[in-house]
């Protein structure tokens, strides 16, 4: 299964909504334990970005605050928020589908998952993804229309 | 009115359910607008830190995922995540209680608020209160027993 497809059309429901189009899966032995896309607007609410809904959603499915052993695909290189959350929820593994060099914050303006000074458990990889950064390429397009 | 001693007040309510005593408090126009302890174990959530259960509250309250104008009192340092959904609130000013030198992230192993690369719109201030420190330290020494 190709898990930044599913995360992609996580993205696309962002999409229709008039959200950035960021879309988030959460993945346990292999399967899709939950599944987000970013709400900020919708919901008003600031920590609505699809990573913090797919791991509050992970850990609610778990009934537990350690995401040990999950791994994480998302569409848009997490922010500050997102990366320290998933760091918290010691997520063993994110894949991310391309760079946000203004506030990307696993490589980009910050590299919050491989700081020395943090005893953390995540490793990151880069899935490049030519749709995840066109559709946000033409979101904004449209916006600044 | 003293807002760290609110937000103390709120630390005390961890402690009692055997959590991280740490609280936070969100103040608008010199009033409370929410208000929050630290949750982890209880919701078993790895979100579920005080200052972004009371960033939620105050979204929620304010309908706005922008909590521009509000100033958050918290007790310990804030993390990663906490300090990345601060910026994200666009909370105006955090006034912190005692420093974490383990994962503080507004001084201690990272300052993310004082980010060049980001357009932050937070002011740190640290108001040292010894009650907060020695509210941790007794929860430590009393769970290494």
């Amino acid at each position: 299964m190709d898990f930044m497809k599913e995360a992609l059309m996580e993205a696309r429901k962002a999409l229709m909504l008039d959200e950035v189009p960021v879309g988030a899966i959460i993945v346990k032995d292999n399967k899709i334990i939950s599944r987000a896309h970013n709400l900020r607007e919708t919901l008003n609410s600031p920590l609505a970005h699809a990573e913090v809904l797919a791991i509050k959603d992970a850990s609610e499915k778990l009934n537990s605050w350690r995401l040990t052993g999950c791994k994480l695909y998302v569409t848009l290189e997490p922010c500050i928020m997102c990366a320290g959350a998933i760091a918290q929820a010691r997520i063993s593994e994110v894949y991310i589908g391309t760079i946000d060099p203004a506030a990307g914050a696993c490589g980009s303006i910050l590299n919050i998952l491989q700081n020395d000074n943090l005893n953390l458990h995540t490793k990151t990889h880069w899935l490049y993804n030519e749709e995840c950064s066109q559709l946000l390429k033409d979101f904004f397009k449209w916006k600044r229309k």
